[in-house]
This record gives structure tokens, C-alpha cells and sequence, in this order.
């Protein structure tokens, strides 16, 4: 048996979202179903950097499974993507010790969210980005950005559907906002996320974006560590976990 | 009764097309759909400026089409984007002389075709580009262009199934090509467009792209008059009509 481990990138437009549930189709379950092809019918379960909702898309989704093929390293994207859907689809293979965890070992992880800020949608975009209609401003949104960074209690950004029982202490290494043209991409990276986390904390800057919240608002958001305080969930379809980090 | 010109963008992805066909989902049944609902049920049939093919995308598809409703100019698009499907939207309605024919008046068109030229597919793009592993020669193509501009009988890349009885010769002002990053953009203007003749000049030019064909070889492809000479139909995925020209 060896230990592999694939980098991955999907659309979740379609999908359930990435775990394996009773009802709906989701990546891991495509992904399994791609891996038991290759092995003959025998079940490969695949354990994963983490989840992400319906509707949120990945570009570096890690996940890591064990296998008694002796396939050549170079072959396994070659084999797995034409059985995989077209919306998911393997970036690259590695060979990992057989102590390596996709969820565990993680150091950190990169989420990037994206917005179309313009009066009219761009249809093209619809599943990538969230349309935002009223101007929206970058400065203030970056000046917010400054009290996200940083090792802080995030409790008032985690869902309280959250099935975290320990410490919601998490360290933020960027939290970043910029336009490219008509769209705006907050970037957050860091050693960890809670449950919906990148989309409260988008949420909440996008109120401060429209004025309807002052930057240094955030403060005290953080501190009063309760959910009520923090902004609207943005909608999944702006969402890519862009990158894993491990050591 | 007063007329009216839409200008319609679509995401051709999930239709059969533009045309209203017996079976299939097409994009004029969902704008006389969404009229039809407008018009509390009463049938509105609309004029295109010409048909798109399954896939096909539009920018800028132009329609016409005569209503009773005394409904201020500036609403039609606010009301019709929100029960026309999310795939389908008007950018903007102008009050025409009822003389006005979207697909008579037309003056011209211009078609971009967008290759995405990568050893890897984007996902993310996959609707909208037509992916081509081999390193495409951009010089070679904009060579080949050069033949394609002007006043000839494109019959070589008009589809055998063209119910077109007249003549074939059209006159193409802009043939071009573009790389930006991953992404080969081909530029087509002119005065009108035979059936797949956009998709069959692409093709043509991706083998000259690929050196399978010299780019002085048009010429010759030209003058044979006869489909056989023409390279593959590109697929309709990267294909879109992108703007429609009146007087």
C-alpha cells in the first residue's frame, strides 16, 4: 500500500457539496466513485483538507487515500480525469508517507471570494461570483481588513450550526480585498477557518463596503464573540478554497 | 401597437439552441415566455437577427418584436430579467419604427471565438472555450487571416446542411487573432455569416495553428468552393455572437 496524495479543483455549482451525505451527489462521493473504477470495484474512501458547502468551488482541494496499485506517479492524473466529471478534475498526484493527513497535517489554508460589483449581472459569471448592484467601497473595506488580521476568538464568524467544540482562537495571516476591473476579491489566509467563517467575514465587510457599517466596527465585532454581531452569510457561489498549506 | 429591439445576452450552455424547435428548450421560447407573461398569457412571437446553434453563446443577439403595453422604456429590462431564466437576460430595449426587421436590417455581425490553448482544461471555463493542448502558432493564424478578410464565396466553410439557395459570397471586414494569457481570442466582422461558418473558419485556422496546414493554403481552400477543403467545425462551446449591426 502507498499513500497518494491529489490536488483537486472542482465547480460545486451542482453539487451537494463536498462530503459524501445520504442524499445528493458531492465531489467526494464522484471522486471515490472515479477511484474504485480504477480499482476494479474496490472501494477507495478519500479523506480531505476539509469540507466545503454546496455551491462553493475549489482550485487546491488536498485529499489523501491509500492504495495497492503500482501505478507510475504521472499516470494517476491521466487515468482519474477522463472518469471524473468535467467539473472536477485532478491538478496533480503525489506520493506522501504513510503518516501524512489531509485534514490533520494542514498548516493553513487560503480562501479567496469573489464579487461582481456592477449595475448589470454578468451572467457569464453567475456561478463564480456574488453581484453586488450598489458601489462599493475597497478603501474601507481594506481598512476593515486590518482588525481581521491576526490571532483573535472568532466566534461572532462561525455558524452556530458549528460542530467545533474547542477553541474558536484562530490566527489570520492576510485578509485582503482588491478590485480587478468590475469584480472585487477578498483573499484570507491563514492557520484555520470555521464553519462558514469566509462567508460571514465577506458578509460583514460587504456591509462595511456599503457604508452600512463602520470599519472600525469589526473591534468590537470580534470581541463581543457572538454571531448576531457579524454581517449576513455570503452566498456560496463567490467561494473557492483557493489553497492547502502543509509543511 | 408599438416595436421594440431587445439586446439579449445568453449563456447557450443548457439550450438546443436559439430557434424554437419541437423538442428542446431554446432561447426564443424563453423570451416569448417570459413576453407571454408580461402580456398576461397573449402569444408575443419575436424576430431574431439569425439563429445560434446548441452551445452557442450571445453578448449582444438583437431581437424585435411588437407590443400594446404602454410601458415605459427604461422598465422592460427591469421586468423581464427577473422571470426570464438567469441564463438568459436583456441588456437594454429601444423603441424602433414598426418597420424595423432584426434580421433583415442587419448591416453586419461580428462572432468571437475564445480557445483556451493549455495543457490543462479550465474548469471553470469550460462552456466557454474550446481547449486545445498543442501550442498554437498565433503568427501563423493572423497570416492566415489576411485571406479570409474581403469579399469571397465562403462556400468552403458554409455547413453542407446550410438551407441558404443564394449566393455564398460575404464579405468579411476583421479576421483576427488574439492571445491573452491562456485564452486565443478569433475576431470575425462582416457583413453576414454562412451556417458553422465562424465554427469552420475557427477550425481551419486551429490546424493552421497547429501547422498541419500552411496559412498561405486559405487561398487555395477558398477558391475550391467546396466544404472538403475546409478544416473541422469547431466546437460551439467557445462561440459567441457578439455584436449585431444596423444602420
Amino acid at each position: 500500500m502507498e499513500r497518494l496524495r491529489l490536488t483537486i479543483q472542482y465547480d460545486g455549482t451542482f453539487y451537494a457539496g463536498y462530503q459524501v451525505q445520504p442524499n445528493g451527489n458531492t465531489i467526494q462521493a464522484e471522486i471515490e466513485k472515479a477511484l474504485g473504477k480504477m480499482h476494479k470495484g474496490h472501494i477507495v474512501k478519500v479523506t480531505a483538507s476539509g469540507r466545503t458547502d454546496a455551491g462553493v468551488h475549489a482550485l487546491g482541494q488536498v485529499v489523501h487515500f491509500d492504495t495497492p496499485l503500482n501505478v507510475p506517479l504521472e499516470n494517476w492524473k491521466r487515468a482519474l480525469n477522463p472518469i471524473l466529471p468535467d467539473d472536477i478534475q485532478v491538478v496533480s498526484a503525489e506520493r506522501v508517507s504513510s503518516d501524512f493527513h489531509a485534514r490533520y497535517d494542514t498548516t493553513g489554508k487560503e480562501y479567496r471570494y469573489f464579487v461582481r460589483n456592477h449595475k448589470d449581472p454578468d451572467l457569464f459569471r453567475r456561478h463564480y461570483t456574488h453581484h453586488v448592484r450598489a458601489d462599493l467601497d475597497v478603501e474601507a473595506m481594506m481598512r476593515a481588513c486590518q482588525y481581521i488580521e491576526g490571532k483573535h476568538d472568532f466566534t461572532s464568524f462561525c455558524s452556530p450550526k458549528s460542530d467545533v467544540k474547542g477553541s474558536k482562537v484562530r490566527t489570520i495571516h492576510e485578509a485582503s480585498v482588491t478590485r480587478q476591473e468590475s469584480e472585487i476579491i477578498f483573499t484570507f489566509r491563514g492557520t484555520g477557518f470555521l464553519y462558514n467563517m469566509v462567508r460571514i467575514l465577506t458578509g460583514t465587510l460587504l456591509e462595511v463596503g456599503r457604508h452600512e457599517r463602520e470599519a472600525e466596527d469589526l473591534t468590537r465585532v470580534i470581541e463581543a464573540e457572538h454571531r448576531d454581531e457579524a454581517g449576513n452569510t455570503a452566498p456560496p457561489r463567490g467561494l473557492f478554497l483557493w489553497q492547502v498549506y502543509y509543511d
